[in-house]
């Protein structure tokens, strides 16, 4: 492995984290609070902890194969989170360094699940910083470092197949940095027009923003201690339309801006999404409408809490760990089915979860038919063996690592219910589980051993597994 | 498909029931209780529907292919289920025959979950039959029909492999018949050592039969209220060892026979079998010794409980629901490994863990070096592409159906832990879960609707999924 590169790239990556702390010390400036002082001490640290790495592993061997970018991917997000939960440690306001890692591996892993027991007693920097990484999380940090940093060699379709989610990444456009670039001037965008409409329903500024973030990176951190419940029924909607609109594929916008409309119409995943969607709202709502007892609300209840829980964002409207069975059991089926590929939502994505039906199909049509030879479509393309092989391979990864999670947090002494739905929130980086863990609840009652095996879940789950794993392989690290 | 010849064998085999019901007759004659008359009318049930069967469908063309074997089992199983049921119900010692069907199925699947509430007020003849189903299912309905009936055509590779679990089924001796024989007369012959050693023990008689039926059958059905915990120690052991004994494939007895024993030594499968259990076993024991002070009572209760659970018998000494976590969820991680395939066990099988755990490596392997063609071994020999493929469809399948299933359940106003592990314990064909259907309570717990989706969890995993999926497809049915 070309261990120097790696390295480099992780320095250079904790450099570009310095320079995103700057927002949150300016907001902190702004209302003039004493945390300043901890992001300029963090962003200190960033700075001589990220240019000594690029000091020492300066190297001309510009090569990134598969492997690479699975270490860099790996050991960026990490770094990027250790460094991240230092202004909430050293500021005091989360005293635990455990429990502030925690908190920022969630925010940047876009969970949004939440060690604090009184979120509005936080001062407004963290408040923003801790919405801020949601933002980054969302589209992904090297995504956005590619966008920025000049001279990032073409081989980086290494680290945006490791980084950004779903079975399939494709190119945009020919050059990788022209990708990200269209990425990230889409995400902008949307975030913007968030922000504006929020505005325009009469949120504050500053909730607009943190909000915004929150929904575009699909993460789901509040700022109050109802989420999302106190603001208006027009607030709600808009949050719930764009939570809708940020799990959607993003190649889909891109398609829009080129006037490609007939592909947008074509696409399978997005249809089967909204269908997923639509029919998950009108369940619930029929299941809730005895408790509320008006359609209107009902709807609007029923829309927020679907949206968060399949786009994976998290925010909440009601606690429906309070809802009758049924609900709950649709809420967490989709829980499971997560948003589109290649949207900043987590779970295990839409696509695959079709992909993994159609499979199922065709070895079913085969034991029937033994010679038939059957061949799985998806968007109108063929489907290798290759790629079939990785999707059963990630589901079946996938189930046995959500075992062994949930087998080590059994240490505890919560009931099954909690654990079982805290290794589900995190791993597909909700945030809000069912009982203990509920909306209205927080991840403050586990110890620090089963934080370290949430933050883990987090990170794979956002992670699609694979860069964690390889980065723990031997193999990957021998010299050969 | 060959729609005659799928009724007419359905048909064969109920009246292969009929005469299998003439045991529990004798039984019941020999107490001189009146059920006698139940399993009377019963017979005579079965010859009418078998023989009218095997008039109406009567055909020349013998041919059967694999999807007519998926349907013959499906079919088998289920009216063999059904037929089964009626002396429970007709006697009126199960008012209800959903509850009865529930009991038959649970006994010809060999998982031994229970609605009886009172055990000991049962009938000697029906507690016969109930046991006698856990033998005869545990080797299998239609291996047992090919045994002992003259004229099976050898087209029927094709039932014994939608009926025989574990991802290979290999033939023994060229002739299916004589595989099918072979493997009856090492079954028959271990369950008569079995009967001796309790005798020898001073187990009565009728307790001796039952019980290894039970064992042999790997079902779990008792005739105490509380299981075998009531027996002394050497026949707890002597039931320990058993169950271990029927959880191994049975092609090593075979094997053995022919006194093949470096291929006995070289089997994988059977290292990783005793080498789960084994390091179980300490764990449990070690972990369980603080309750009971004893270290010769603790390794007892603990290799009878894993030697239970792993080999999916269900039998219990002690109620493992009171135990601590830990030891809970190492019980809860065996309900899901299951025993050997090719044994009377359920479960997933240890060698198809084995193979994904391979596959799993192989491509974990290939995402660092792209290039390599890693090859998957089992027992020495390659494994092709088709069949790590089968493995990963049959995993992707169980997952999903679980998930189904255990939102079917939902409905139920009980805990998360009692439905999931009811699911568990009938879907692996265990019997006893936690909490609310722990060693120590029943399933009678549960409504008409969920009883008939956990019978379902039962022939889903006793049939290794395929056969009753198939069964339901209109793909098989249709006439081309």
């Amino acid at each position: 492995m070309n261990r120097k590169r790696v390295f480099y790239t992780i320095g250079k990556i904790i450099m570009a984290e310095a320079t995103m702390l700057l927002l949150p010390l300016i907001v902190s400036f702004i209302y003039g609070e004493s945390c300043s002082m901890d992001f300029i001490i963090t962003i200190g640290i960033a700075l001589a902890v990220g240019g000594l790495l690029m000091i020492l592993f300066r190297t001309e061997n510009r090569v990134i194969y598969a492997k690479e970018g699975f270490v860099i991917v790996a050991g960026a997000w990490i770094a990027m989170s250790l460094i991240g939960a230092l202004p909430f440690y050293i500021s005091g306001e989360i005293p635990s360094y455990i429990d502030a890692f925690f908190e920022t591996v969630s925010g940047f892993t876009t969970t949004g699940a939440s060690i604090l027991t009184d979120v509005e007693a936080m001062s407004k920097g963290l408040l923003f910083w801790r919405s801020f990484t949601h933002w980054i999380g969302g589209m992904g940090v090297l995504v956005f470092v590619m966008a920025i940093i000049p001279n990032f060699s073409d081989r980086s379709i290494h680290l945006l197949r490791a980084e950004v989610p779903g079975p399939v990444v494709g190119k945009l456009v020919p050059r990788m940095k022209d990708t990200a670039k269209i990425l990230y001037l889409i995400y902008v965008a949307m975030t913007v027009i968030e922000i504006i409409l929020l505005l325009c329903g009469g949120m504050p500024f500053f909730d607009s923003v943190v909000h915004s973030f929150g929904t575009a990176g699909t993460g789901g951190f509040g700022i109050k201690a109802d989420s999302i419940a106190g603001y208006s029924n027009y607030l709600q909607w808009v949050i719930t339309i764009f939570m809708l609109l940020f799990g959607v594929n993003f190649n889909i916008y891109y398609l829009l801006l080129i006037r490609h409309f007939k592909s947008v119409f074509k696409s399978s995943e997005v249809w089967c999404y909204f269908g997923i969607v639509g029919t998950s709202i009108a369940v619930i709502t029929a299941n809730i409408y005895p408790i509320y007892q008006d359609i209107a609300d009902s709807l609007r209840l029923s829309a927020f809490q679907v949206s968060s829980i399949i786009t994976t964002t998290g925010f909440a409207t009601a606690d429906f760990d309070l809802w009758p069975r049924l609900s709950k059991v649709v809420l967490m089926l989709l829980m499971f089915v997560g948003a589109c590929a290649g949207s900043t939502g987590g779970g295990l994505k839409v696509s695959r979860l079709m992909l993994l039906f159609k499979i199922i199909k065709k070895e079913l049509k085969r034991m029937i038919h033994p010679r038939s030879v059957g061949a799985v479509k998806m968007e109108g393309k063929k489907v290798d063996e290759k790629m079939q092989n990785g999707v059963l391979v990630y589901f079946a990864l996938y189930v046995v690592l959500f075992g062994i999670m949930f087998g080590l947090l059994c240490f505890e002494s919560f009931d099954i219910e909690t654990n079982f739905s805290a290794v589900t929130a995190c791993f597909n980086n909700i945030g809000p589980g069912l009982s203990l863990v509920g909306p209205a609840a927080n991840y403050s009652i586990y110890s620090s051993l089963s934080k370290i095996v949430l933050s883990g879940a987090m990170l794979l789950g956002r992670l699609e597994i694979f860069p964690l794993l390889l980065a723990l392989s031997p193999a990957v690290w021998s010299k050969k």
